[in-house]
């Protein structure tokens, strides 16, 4: 556990059935499986494509409560692919940090910890799909190819998956250490 | 994920509320959160000295649902202490794999899958603690500083602690695959 000048820029939900795209809200009570409302929430959750050595639809200990990415990545990965920016919305991302630059490299298992006490478990990085690529095809209509190299400029900066250990709230600003 | 020669040698249970120390059983239904009547058994339980961060009593998601340890390993410990063996009971397990010499290596995240759909996630290693040093004294008085030594001794073969991500029946032999 070490000290960081890091922060919540923004925090977002995804609330529209139709979509995996978020948007963002003001603050966010976090209980025992995620925000409840967002399409991820749940202790528990059907399995899909990823984990495919279970039945789809099983229900499964739910790894992906949370969805978090950095800033820094995020225009990693905008560099890339030669856009100007790429916004947490369009990643489906719940959590957009800002000064940590290296997050989806957090082993798995580790904490991360809000100065209320709220903690969350890092279950892994984000393994990149195209879905998201297909949005930011949509906002960059003039570039080619941006939902294929996606998946490509997404590795290993396409943020990490967390559970909640500790519920509580959160804030847009609010500081943290990890 | 591999093929393993490897069963259940032993399912054991922790439900008698003076010690952790556990007993064996013939099979058990796991759901979310363990072994419904063992100590550890919650999708949620109460920090404890184990997770300083929080105030003790804590409600947190709880990554030790479910011990497992190798027969393999356990006689190593008994090697290096010098007796003819240490049995799953004094250490608080659930599971006595067999066939599974490396067990406590196991990554934090990765999956043990049971033939039968069922499936643990691995939450990391059990460090060793004093307890189960001062059971494995008890039933070898002769030799001194038993209790001391066992933490020494445990490191990095003191085996895992897991999560239910799939709940399912265990039968004693049961092979698997991690």
């Amino acid at each position: 556990m070490k000290n960081a000048n890091a922060k919540i820029n923004a925090l977002l939900i995804a609330d529209t059935p139709e979509t995996f795209v978020t948007r963002r809200i003001p603050d966010v009570q976090l209980v025992f499986g995620g925000m409840k409302g967002d399409r991820h929430f749940g202790v528990t959750c059907p399995a899909d494509s990823r984990q495919s050595m279970y039945p789809k639809g099983t229900e499964i200990l739910n790894r992906r409560q949370i969805t978090i990415v950095s800033e820094e990545e995020c225009q990693k990965i905008a560099d890339e692919l030669g856009v100007e920016y790429i916004l947490p919305e369009w990643l489906g991302a719940n959590l957009l940090l800002n000064g940590y630059p290296e997050l989806t490299k957090l082993p798995m298992g580790s904490r991360i910890l809000f100065p209320d006490g709220t903690g969350l478990i890092c279950m892994g990085e984000n393994q990149p799909c195209i879905f998201p690529g297909e949005v930011i095809q949509k906002h960059y209509e003039a570039k080619p190819k941006l939902a294929a190299n996606f998946v490509r400029a997404g590795y290993k900066r396409r943020g990490i998956v967390c559970a909640v250990e500790r519920p509580g709230k959160f804030l847009k600003g609010m500081k943290f250490v990890y």
